[in-house]
């Protein structure tokens, strides 16, 4: 069958077929896109957002004006924090913000889980996690005299339980790994890992940017520590949204961040004469969060939840699977390698593939509105957000980086 | 002359009177606001900033979407700091950025300049400080063994040169000063207090969350070493739009900030093993910028540019002084004091004033759209945003304080 009849018939079957139509059109006026395999690095907004977020700024913020903290900003972080937990995290109310970066986020967290007890002084983290979150820890390392102790996995896989079990011990104070990986979408055991950082008595820090919205996430269920994740990609936060972050209840007393801030003060507009943490998620807000980054969040947390998380995960399997077969049947000829895990269990919201001309094709791409992502050296990412693309963009994509490798 | 009328001629006479249609009106259907005063704590969305909003929306994000980073964004933080820096801040291109939060950024300079000199280990501050600069710079003494050497300015004033001059010495890493005092307004000597720490050899870091947009900074003129601001008062940016940070040039290779993130790093995207910090302000920067925040601090940079910032700080004494003139002349009497400078020159772009009952009055106040902001214990502090604020406003305002203190 050709195989653009074949993604028609899929998108046709497809039980999530009808949110595309919810996302403001990719492309406009002249600005043609065929295929937008990238909502993993910037999710596409919702119609509802654009609207809501023009409300917001014409209403909340310029009717209401300064009014609207009172009604409703100073709760976001922690409510919106909390439907996030309970819609794509497995988290219970009270563990779970938004705010700041992931990359602050991340400072924030590493930084208490390291202070956590003084006898441990080694943080674990793998050679493929995300950059932002080796640098953090690299200066955390720096300025606080610990350690770093790498994981180097496997090429186009990502850390396993076996491989942090032969390097934890009673000097970990923390195991930083991220759920899905960025570049190869290995997803990482979860459980296992949390598992084993709890046998050596040490903490877990899971980065959640690839997986939050398209992997479902039992943070309480394997009682994980920590956690911090982004929203401008399945999330669908728009560029540069807030990030989320995630103390378990028990380490809330116990842990604390570096940056004492106005807004994590138990009480806010007091402006007393010393800093007294407020209690729960409060006391990792630092400065006053930014609502405008918030509202993309919340729609698709509401659309998430609507459609639900697993046909979310079952829709990022096929379409990967959709991927895999394709390069399989008419791509490897031409030296195409799937760099992801093939089995969609093993595997997040997007598949890599690797070319000698990985760089070339995909400029050519991008010049004809086909929107994959490059990762050095040669890969190129297609992400696959399960509530906006389409099989048809998917096999667009594909047939033509087969002509293109044809030339 | 009856206050209104007298407003209203003032108003007509005013050279900045046309800028107020430029903003979203106030209000709204039944919402009715009869006097905004709280342009200090929220600055009013520009029309245009709702426009432009809605097509980044539905345009740069919804329709270029990721290629929208390497078109426009990747630079934003540094070419909107240069704007801004170059405008409002009398600072040189290449030594301002916007990221982030106020409190993130102090963190980020204060931890800088703590480091800059192991012999130097005392931060000076102010005890008229924002609450969140007193609770950043207590939480970096207590994880880096800083000592916090207080200054306690006068009652209802500000920190000045003498009293900097008593307390600095050769341990002195860093003096930490708002340029005006978020409560009394007071104006403080910001070259004469920058003089006193170099004397000593230490740094200077101002904030100017409550000066930039309305009191002309120069901070290259007086060798200002670090500068945070918000840009969600004068400059409208938006509920919690990001903050700004300036490091002058010279300290640029010498200070380095502890959040190590992927958008500091020297090459962004590739993402390599190690963190190599960026050149000039990119190093400053952590995380992904938050860029639905920066629309409006573009927009208000314009204007201010377009209308100068010697207009705008004209109109901010006139209003104050009508402030204290009316106050003098009709709330003195039923117990009203003026807590903010009575010298234009000496005060910034709000004026405080105070009395028992302030509390009660400012909440009937806000329940018929009349718009100040409260500070405890007991203050009424009237904001004075000059591209908004009209005289017709500041007298509703009094007129009602007025009367409500007679019944």
């Amino acid at each position: 069958m050709d195989l653009r009849t074949r993604a028609a018939e899929l998108d046709a079957s497809d039980p999530l077929r009808e949110t595309r139509d919810l996302f403001v059109p990719a492309g406009g006026g002249d600005d043609v896109v065929t295929a937008y395999l990238d909502g993993n690095s910037l999710g596409r907004p919702l119609r509802a957002t654009a609207q809501r977020l023009d409300d917001l700024v014409r209403r909340d913020w310029g009717t209401r004006l300064i009014r609207s903290w009172d009604e409703r900003w100073m709760e976001l972080p922690t409510r919106l924090g909390d439907r996030l937990g309970e819609v794509c995290l497995g988290a219970a109310a009270g563990q779970t913000m938004v705010a700041d970066s992931t990359t602050v986020l991340l400072y924030k967290l590493l930084r208490a889980a390291v202070a956590a007890d003084p006898e441990r002084d080694e943080i674990v983290l793998d050679s493929e996690n995300f950059p932002t979150d080796r640098y953090v820890a690299e200066g955390i390392a720096a300025e606080t005299g610990a350690r770093l102790v790498w994981v180097e996995p496997a090429p186009e896989e990502g850390v396993t339980p076996e491989q942090v079990a032969a390097v934890v011990g009673p000097r970990t104070a923390v195991v930083l790994v991220s759920q899905v990986a960025y570049k190869s979408a290995w997803l990482a055991d979860l459980p296992g890992i949390t598992r084993v950082a709890h046998d050596a008595g040490a903490l877990v820090l899971w980065d959640l940017c690839h997986s939050a919205g398209v992997v479902p996430v039992d943070l309480d269920e394997h009682e994980v520590d920590l956690a911090v994740g982004c929203s401008y990609k399945y999330l669908n936060g728009g560029p540069g949204a807030p990030a989320f972050a995630y103390v378990a209840r028990r380490h809330q007393g116990r842990l604390r961040q570096p940056i004492q801030g106005w807004m994590g003060h138990a009480r806010v507009f007091e402006m007393g004469p010393g800093y007294e943490a407020g209690t729960g998620m409060r006391s990792w807000i630092s400065g006053t969060p930014p609502v405008l980054g918030m509202v993309g969040i919340e729609d698709t947390v509401d659309l998430v939840e609507r459609v639900g998380l697993d046909a979310i995960r079952s829709k990022a399997a096929a379409l990967g699977d959709f991927v895999v077969d394709v390069v399989d049947a008419r791509l490897a000829a031409h030296g195409v390698r799937v760099v992801s895990p093939r089995d969609a269990q093993q595997r997040g919201g997007h598949v890599t593939i690797a070319h000698p001309r990985s760089r070339e094709i995909y400029q050519q791409l991008w010049s004809e509105g086909v929107v994959p992502d490059f990762r050095e050296p040669d890969g190129i990412r297609l992400g696959l957000a399960p509530l906006s693309t389409s099989y048809a963009e998917v096999a667009h994509a594909l047939v033509r980086i087969e002509e293109l490798l044809s030339c």
